[in-house]
């Protein structure tokens, strides 16, 4: 067996989300749909670094594959970008990896950013591709409220109600936001999160934004440790998962 | 009559430009219309600063027009989005401003950007609001050859054999090439344009960056002052009309 990292860029609007559904087409179905027609190889399973929900996007997924045959990397990435032509999903970079490399659990570091367009004017060139918000935000004030969530904490009150992750303790490493004009970035990056930590945390911030929420109430959010105490979860819209960091000697076979 | 000036943002690839069309629907006719829907003035006429090719986006497009009564501003944006809403247009601004205002006269400035994705794999979410080229492209070389253009040149090579303007004289104010990762951002500003200007000139840049051009290339282009001279007209879905500046005192009423 010859182990591949896939490097993969999608939008997800147009998927059920990263992972297979037996009722909705996911953006690993496709890949390994696409995986099927090059090398007619049976029973191709392709491992993320992380689930995404419908309509969240990435700039840089990572997975793997494990392939009978030991194809160059160019060949197996034009053949998937052929045989995926139809869908908005495209495999930037394919690597040659060693059998310990694992997309999920060799991830050192993983950052996602998190868009919001904070105007009046409904959008049109990032429609689906951001979160539109009317109401004016300031974004200094949600970059200082940020750093309350950094380090080490329970995020209990930052995750989905049908998360499935034994612990709720997490390490976010850094949150930075940051306004140009009408656009606000998010960028948060972390060994691993909770489902929808970012889009609550995202959520949460746009409350002190609006000025709605003090520091105060994020504080509060991370000792209460329940759902209700934190804000609602932002649509997926804006979010990419950016990157993925991995330990170099894991890289290279 | 009550002259407002209308900022502009619109996707490109859903219309035949900016221009209205007998036969096609144009960004003009949409906001025409939507001025109709809102007051039902007859004959609106909305001038805009530039026209825009099919598939060439605004950030930033500027247009006047004249209503009979003189509303609020808000309301009148409110209005066109509300009827914009069908298609990708959105108005950003509306401005009260004095009758000497005109959109295309009055404009001081006009600033392009063009984005390329350089890379092999195909585009997903850049797809169509970029130019995908997958050669390498050396941009420090690019940004180097497009300061010969800058200054009062004889723009005769780079422009459409059909450009109307009677003379090819044109002053560049600036023109700059970044590359950041896959992505190269070309900016060029100057009072006014040529027909297909911004695209011939980035279609003669790309040649430098992929080093079958020289810089002597460029300077004989200008020299010569002949379409043939010029480089290929790079695709419209990377070209963004970005902003055009004004005088301060004929902004406001």
């Amino acid at each position: 067996m010859h182990r591949f990292k896939l490097t993969i860029e999608y939008d997800g609007r147009f998927f059920c989300g990263w992972q297979r559904q037996k009722k909705a087409f996911s953006v690993q179905e496709a890949i390994e749909k696409a995986l099927y027609s090059f090398c007619k190889q049976q029973q191709i399973l392709v491992y993320g670094a992380g689930r995404t929900d419908a309509g969240v996007h990435a700039l840089g997924q990572v997975a793997h594959v494990d392939l009978e045959k030991n194809f160059p990397p160019y060949r197996i990435m034009d053949a998937l970008n052929y045989y995926l032509r139809a869908y908005p999903v495209a495999i930037l970079k394919v690597e040659s990896v060693s059998l310990d490399f694992h997309a999920r659990f060799s991830a050192k570091l993983r950052k996602y950013q998190y868009q919001i367009i904070n105007r009046r004017a409904p959008l049109v060139l990032e429609a689906g591709r951001a979160w539109h918000v009317i109401k004016p935000l300031d974004a200094d004030k949600m970059h200082c409220a940020a750093q309350l969530l950094v380090g080490l904490h329970d995020f209990n009150s930052f995750r989905a109600l049908r998360c499935q992750a034994a612990s709720s303790i997490r390490r976010l490493d850094s949150f930075t936001v940051v306004r140009h004009g009408d656009l606000i970035t998010l960028e948060v990056q972390s060994r691993s999160f909770l489902h929808n930590q970012v889009r609550i945390m995202v959520g949460s911030l746009a409350l002190i934004g609006e000025g709605k929420w003090t520091n105060s109430h994020i504080t509060q959010a991370l000792t209460l440790a329940s759902r209700q105490a934190a804000g609602p979860t932002a649509p997926p819209d804006g979010l990419y998962f950016s990157q993925i960091v991995y330990e170099d000697n894991l890289n290279q076979k």
